[in-house]
């Protein structure tokens, strides 16, 4: 039995995402997950490092919305998380309502993530009604139970659990709206596709992310991904998130990240892992 | 009189903001402004390709949670809109509660960046508080106003407008923390020493980003920040936010932008302009 830790409460997108991975465990390793949730992205994480649980799932981008920042902001103060896998889930929100009609609604509740991913839907269709965020979805459910004039967008799994009806489906405004998340340990994954990392460069001048842009490029090393986050210190300091394709088993990421040590201040390898398919 | 668009209602830090640059006019272009507050970022944007207003002021960036977003991404979708001129604005969070002591709060109102650049002192200090997210820093406000148990952060500006007495002062966990704000309109700005752009690279392979990149590093242009966003079509495409030091009036930034484009597909000018002091 693995326990794994997800942003709660049951409902979430996260906690559709730790059933798909622990069908998968089940499937591919005979082993079981027992299911933790957490009250928000940081304790999820911290689940991990106190050790109260093995494994953590955490959502790291959204196709619309971009990256998680609380994801890369805590990985980067934390000690020793590392990727054990990537999982890929596709979003499809429902509007969840005891209203007869789209007309009458006053109020719609949900996460500030999942409200701006429905944006243009919700100016077209609810343009009066009042949006008011929460911290997860599957928190948003507990409001339009009793009132007809308000009503929740969150997740399929959500009509599983609660008894509201689901009044729209497929609200998102964007059709490939899908969330990564990644599964961390503290073990070191042997992944063979992947590698994310996150480094400082001297002085903090961004401009200085040349050169090491430049050791992977001239190796051949394609970059998925680039990210900066601030450092918190002062304004115009930023930390660089990385993800590449290529693993540390490979002689030339093992060169690359080398050369990489003249270029910065302070590495961290998340480790290379696959995508869970 | 200048109609200047900002993110409402009275006592948001956009607000202060705009008061900062309202002043400003007063004194170096004897111009007066018109504050007028609008209820999301993305109308506010809006309110002047609409000509409802002369100008904008929205925040791009704060030293501790990063980019705003909703910011980059409406810029990147209207037309023709550029940036004026840049101000700073230092942030000191305070808390508003009619509470006696710190122990009595049980739940605590903000806007969810406020809520984040407050994230370790309310760990420490009310740590059993529910947390809750509203649309924006003066919102918060109309909560603590008949229950002690309640709370909000908002600015120092609001205490001038709200008869909620102050719990706790400086509670923002980095003391350096502020915010950028861009001043956006239709005209063409002429200012003289920051520049900013955005574009996306065909294929959309961040390892693409090299090229793009070395176009200033050789002509020794300072990159002050890089930002990517998704485009939002699929995972992993991914368009870039540059600003850079220098000027179109400058010739080697001229031929840098003109030597971008066969690195790019869509390149957006946002156009040069100073910093406010």
């Amino acid at each position: 039995m693995i326990s794994l830790a997800h942003l709660g409460p049951t409902g979430t997108y996260a906690e559709t995402a730790a059933l798909l991975y622990s069908r998968w465990l089940e499937k591919n390793k005979q082993e079981t997950a027992q299911l933790h949730p957490y009250t928000s992205i940081a304790q999820t994480l911290h689940a991990v490092t106190r050790q109260e649980t093995e494994l953590a799932i955490v959502p790291v981008e959204n196709s619309t919305e971009g990256s998680v920042t609380v994801t890369l902001d805590t990985l980067w103060q934390l000690y020793d998380l590392k990727i054990q896998q990537e999982l890929i889930l596709p979003i499809h929100h429902l509007l969840f309502s005891r209203a007869a009609s789209l007309n009458e609604l006053k109020t719609v509740y949900s996460h500030p993530q999942a409200l701006a991913q429905c944006q243009r839907w919700l100016d077209e269709y609810v343009s009066n009604a009042f949006l008011i965020p929460t911290n997860s979805t599957a928190e948003a459910l507990q409001h339009p139970d009793k009132d007809p004039t308000v009503a929740a967008i969150a997740s399929p799994r959500a009509a599983e659990l609660y008894d509201i009806p689901i009044l729209a489906e497929d609200i998102n405004d964007y059709p490939d709206n899908c969330t990564r998340f990644w599964i961390l340990g503290l073990n070191s994954p042997s992944g063979e596709t992947r590698l994310s990392l996150a480094f400082t460069v001297p002085h903090n001048v961004p401009g200085a992310l040349v050169n090491p842009l430049q050791v992977f490029a001239k190796r051949n090393i394609n970059l998925s991904r680039i990210e900066s986050r601030p450092t918190k210190r002062s304004l115009g300091e930023y930390l660089f998130f990385l993800d590449l394709e290529g693993s540390l088993q490979e002689n030339s990421v093992q060169d690359a990240l080398q050369e990489l040590e003249q270029y910065t201040e302070t590495i961290k390898i998340f480790g290379s892992y696959d995508l869970l398919t």
